[in-house]
This record gives structure tokens, sequence and C-alpha cells, in this order.
């Protein structure tokens, strides 16, 4: 029995010292060191390779370093074993951050002023009141259920869209396909909180921007911290450029890196993030992965697991 | 018996039909309508100028439409009767709102982002969650108790200072002359929202800026929302160019409109905005003057009366 850490991308040495000394006698292995693959009871994974999975037919689970599992569940030799997301205050804490941080920073009308700014222009235009604005957000999962409650904590009215009905207090939600359209119509500022899927890949493209209200002084805004396969970038584009839209805050991207030649970089009124959104913060990662395992060695159930039929 | 405007700068005309009708019979009359002045009960002021309360013998209060006194305070035939300042929901709403804006745009490191923005460089440098923040906001009346509580609810460790000693639900408290450094030394955002008076006059000033702390990327930041004349701005301009501070949001200045010659507008990481974090709305106005001249004339005492003494 062991785990095996098969992390791309990141410091993996140091998740496997912190997983080390926080599963106190249970091996941890790094995919350069040699093992019997029929040992491996769980993988602890972000970018899995290729062969990544190869072997590894005693595996128990599958643990996701990641929030999102769109790229996971793409992986095309992924054995059929339950996959554990990420799911944590401090990143949730952190996203919020960023959904409150770009809300308000549209609410109070940022560009314009920093153009007027730039013009040395005195001109008293006065933002509207949070209770003037709404807020849309698609997706109320744990990320967007807690972005919600905050923007309603400030005073902003806030709408919200999922697949299935849901009551949230202070909150007035949408559902499904039919719900998109009433959800935007009433929607001045859109935040995108969703997972990737096929039913909601390219969602943010003209047409919804199109359908979003237009009473915020200037017109809508959107702000995209779930995938950058969400967002039509040309799109994007177009709606900046037209006045469809009035601003937009992305911190994700169809191809990341964003590449030099992206129109984005140079549009005023849009705000790059390079995937900074809220990221899986080590320190509390080793403890919900190695709680995790030890719980399940333990015989308790897996916590946060995937729907591999809904896609997240 | 009559209720007397002096609203300069504004649309007095708008308020006048706004009191008038929320009045009922009660005698509302303009500057340049003619009228015994031993007749006005009440004078609504803003700027009132030098004559503006020469004759008025038989006053009762004085109505400020502004929630700061510190410029009426100062005028120099001012009748020795009770003055009420405005207090309102809405202002203190957007209060809020604008220092909400001010506080997470320098948490999520917006002036480092837009320079990575504008250099194309996708550089994954991670903002500080809002737990590992202390706001400090100096005054903790109306208006800073407000800002407090929102700060606190989104995850910010807020910490006050006011004159007299308080006691505020997640709020670390300072108060008094001798409570000013150890609240600086716990303070990495710095918001302003104290009145103007002898004792606060310049408080924003290098020394000031200098024994805040620096936890935060890049340094300590300042937002003055209160009033010009709270900031020396050589210094402002002197810090933000040495690194004593990151950034500054400024909503007032010594000089409004702020001269085209300063050169604060041109600094990139000073954030200008032209006196309009929270204004007085004429609907709530309305409302909250026209229920205080009625409820004083039924015999109920007046509310939110400024105490001349401690000169807010
Ligand atoms: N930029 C970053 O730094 C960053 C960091 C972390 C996560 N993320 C992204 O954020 C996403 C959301 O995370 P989460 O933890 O909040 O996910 P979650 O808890 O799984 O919630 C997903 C929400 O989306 C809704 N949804 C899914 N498919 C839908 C559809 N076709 N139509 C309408 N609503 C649909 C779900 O509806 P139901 O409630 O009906 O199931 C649910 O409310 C992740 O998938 C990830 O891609 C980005
Ligand atoms: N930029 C704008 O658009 C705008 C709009 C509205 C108001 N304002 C400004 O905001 C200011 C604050 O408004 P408010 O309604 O919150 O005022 P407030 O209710 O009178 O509160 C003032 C606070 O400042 C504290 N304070 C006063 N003198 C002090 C000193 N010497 N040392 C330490 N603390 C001191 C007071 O302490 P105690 O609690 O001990 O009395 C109190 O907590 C107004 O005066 C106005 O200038 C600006």
């Amino acid at each position: 029995m062991a785990l095996l850490l098969h992390l791309s991308d990141v410091n993996e040495h140091a998740w496997a010292e912190g997983l080390q000394s926080a599963l106190g006698g249970y091996p941890v292995l790094r995919r350069d060191e040699s093992f019997d693959p029929g040992n491996i009871h769980y993988i602890f994974a972000w970018k899995p390779a290729q062969d990544a999975f190869d072997g590894l037919d005693n595996l128990k689970a599958i643990f996701s370093l990641g929030a999102g599992v769109d790229a996971l569940l793409a992986h095309p030799r992924l054995p059929d074993v339950p996959i554990v997301r990420f799911v944590d205050d401090e990143l949730t804490q952190c996203m919020s951050d960023y959904v409150v941080a770009n809300v308000t920073m549209h609410q109070r009308l940022f560009t314009r002023y920093k153009a007027h700014q730039r013009a040395k222009v005195w001109s008293q235009l006065y933002p509207p009141a949070a209770f003037e604005i709404n807020v849309g957000i698609m997706g109320l999962g744990v990320l967007g259920l807690d972005a919600a409650q905050k923007l309603s904590l400030l005073g902003f009215n806030v709408k919200g869209w999922s697949r299935s009905p849901k009551s949230v207090e202070n909150v007035e939600t949408f559902a499904g396909p039919d719900g998109l359209d009433p959800f935007l119509a009433s929607t001045d500022i859109l935040v995108n909180l969703l997972p990737l899927t096929p039913e909601t890949e390219g969602i943010l493209n003209y047409e919804t921007f199109r359908k979003l209200r237009r009473r915020l002084i200037g017109g809508p805004v959107i702000i995209n911290a779930a995938r950058g396969k969400h967002q039509r970038e040309a799109d994007i584009v177009r709606a900046l450029g037209d006045g469809t839209l009035s601003a937009a805050s992305l911190d994700v991207f169809e191809v990341e890196p964003l590449p030099k030649d992206s129109p984005l970089w140079t549009i005023e009124t849009c705000f790059i993030t390079p995937h900074i959104a809220a990221i899986s913060n080590e320190r509390s990662g080793v403890k919900y992965f190695a709680q995790m395992l030890l719980d399940h060695e333990a015989g308790k159930p897996l916590r946060n697991v995937v729907d591999r039929d809904r896609g997240y």
C-alpha cells in the first residue's frame, strides 16, 4: 500500500514532505522512485501524463489537486475509481476575495475614473450604490455560494444560476437551460464560477453578452474566474469594442499562458490576471488529503467525490 | 415660521420642491425670495455665504447637508444654535462601497497586475488572502463602523482607532493619541474616516506612513475618503516615490477640484476620484430633514447634533 504523487508544474517535493509527515507511517512515493504499481492504493494527481495510471490495478481513489476536474476527466486512460477533488476554505476565501474585488471595482466605475485621471479631468460622476446593481453568479457550488453570500452582505442584489433548482437565502435563483435567459436579463455584472463541462463550454459568448441587463453606467460587465474554455475570446474582444460589454475581468484563458499576440492584453477595459484567482494552498492541501486518506483507510466514505456523469 | 434653504453648488430648486412636498404646509423659502429674517426658524445650509445667518434671530437649528461639518464650524458668524448633520443609510452604504472596492483592489495587487498586463507579462504572483491583511480604520463613527463590519465579514483583520475607547465586535480597537502608534504598527491598509478637526488635520503625513506595518507585498496603502486637509499631499508624493507607501486611493484633496499641476494626477500608484465616495442623496435627504423638522416642531429632541467642543 502507498500513495503515489504525480504532480506536474508544482513543487512535488514539498508536497511529498508535507504528506509524509501528515500521514505518519503511510508510505508516500514520488514518480522518480522505484515502486511496484500494484502497491499504489491512492494517487494524488495534477496534470497527469498519458501513462500516469498505467499498471495501477489496485487503485482505491484519485485525489485531484485542482478544484476543477475537467482536465483530469479528459484523460484517455483514467481508471474507473472515485475522484476526490480539492475543496478548501482558504481556496474559497481567495476566490471570493477575487470576485468581490472585481465586482466592486466595476461597480465603482474604475475604468472611467482612471481615464479621467489620465486626462486630469475632475468630473463628479456618481457610481451606483451596491443595492442598485444586480450581480449574477453562474454556478452555485462551493465557490459560487460563498461569493453570493458575501456580495449579498455587501448590499448587492444577487442572482444565481445552477443546473438543479436551489433555494439560497437572499439570492434569487434560476436553474437549467430555461432559466438562463431570465437570469441574464436581470444581471448587470456576470460572474462565472461554473465547472467546465460539454454543457458549459463556450457559454461566455456574444449571444450571452447581448442578453445581459444594460442598467449599469457604460454597460454590463463579465468576470470569469472558472475556466478559459468557458469563454470565446474573439466574442469578448468584439463585445468590448462595440459596447455590448463595458468591461471584463478575466483570470483564465482559452490558451494559458495567454499568448503575446492576444488582443486582450491591450484592451483598456479588460483586466487580466494570470490564473491566480484562487490557488490550492500546500498547507491546507496536505491537511485535507492526508485526512481524506486516513479516514478512508479507517472505513469512512470519501467526500467531495466527482460525479462523472455530470462531469463535475 | 419658515425653513430657509441656503445651498450653494447643488440643485437648490429641486431640494426646495422636495422639502415643500414632504413638509406639507410648513413654509419653505429660497434665498432669492423675499422674507422676514425673524421668521426663519430653521436653515438648511451647504457652503453658506458670509452673510447667510445675518438677522436670523429666531433660529432654532441649522441643518447641514454635509455629513462633515468642518467647513460650517469655521463660519465666522455661525449662530449659537444646534447643528444637525446628515446621517443616512444610503450615504453610509456608498462610503462602505468605496472603502471595500479600494481595500480589495489593493489587496489583490491591482497596480502590479496592471503593470504586468501592459508589459504582456504572465507572472503568477499570488495575492494574500483577506485574513492575512490588517485593515486599520481611523474613525469609528457612523461611517467607520459600517466599513469595519463589512470588511470583517469579508475576512479581513480589522483594527480601529477613535478618540474615546470603544468595544466593537470583531475589531481590535485603539483610542486617543497614545493608541495611534500601536494602531499604525498593526495596519497594512489605512482607511481614513475621521472628521476634520484641529486634532486630525494633517494626520496623513510622512511620519504616520513610516509607522505602518510593512507586511503587504510592495508596502502599505492609504485610503482617504474623509477630508483633503487630513492629508499632506507633498508627503504622499514623497512616500509613493520612495516606497514608504505602495499605493494610495484619494477621494479628497487639500484643494478641490485638484489643481491640474498636482503631481498626484500622474502617479501610477495613486487612484484619484473627484470627491464622490459618498454623496448626500436628495431623496433620502429630503426625507431625513423633513422628518427632523416635523419631529422637532412636535416637541421631540433633535438627533445627530454636532458637539462644538469636540468639533464634530
Ligand atoms: N481561477 C481559479 O483560480 C479557480 C480556482 C478554483 C476553481 N476554479 C473553477 O471554479 C469551478 C467551480 O468550482 P466549485 O467548487 O464551486 O464547483 P461545484 O461545487 O462543483 O459547483 C458547480 C456549480 O455549477 C453548477 N453547474 C454545473 N453545470 C451546470 C450547467 N450545465 N448549468 C448550470 N449550472 C451548472 C452546479 O449546479 P448544481 O448545484 O445543480 O450541481 C453547481 O452549482 C471549478 O470547476 C473550477 O473550474 C477556478
Ligand atoms: N468623501 C466623502 O464623500 C465623504 C462623505 C461623507 C462624510 N465624509 C467624511 O467622513 C467623516 C466621518 O463621518 P462619520 O459620520 O463617520 O463621523 P462620526 O460619526 O462623527 O465619527 C467620527 C469618528 O472619528 C473619531 N474621532 C474624532 N476625532 C478623533 C481624534 N482626534 N482621534 C481619534 N479619533 C477621532 C470619533 O471618535 P469617538 O467615537 O470617540 O467620538 C468617531 O469614532 C465626516 O466628518 C466627513 O468629513 C466624507
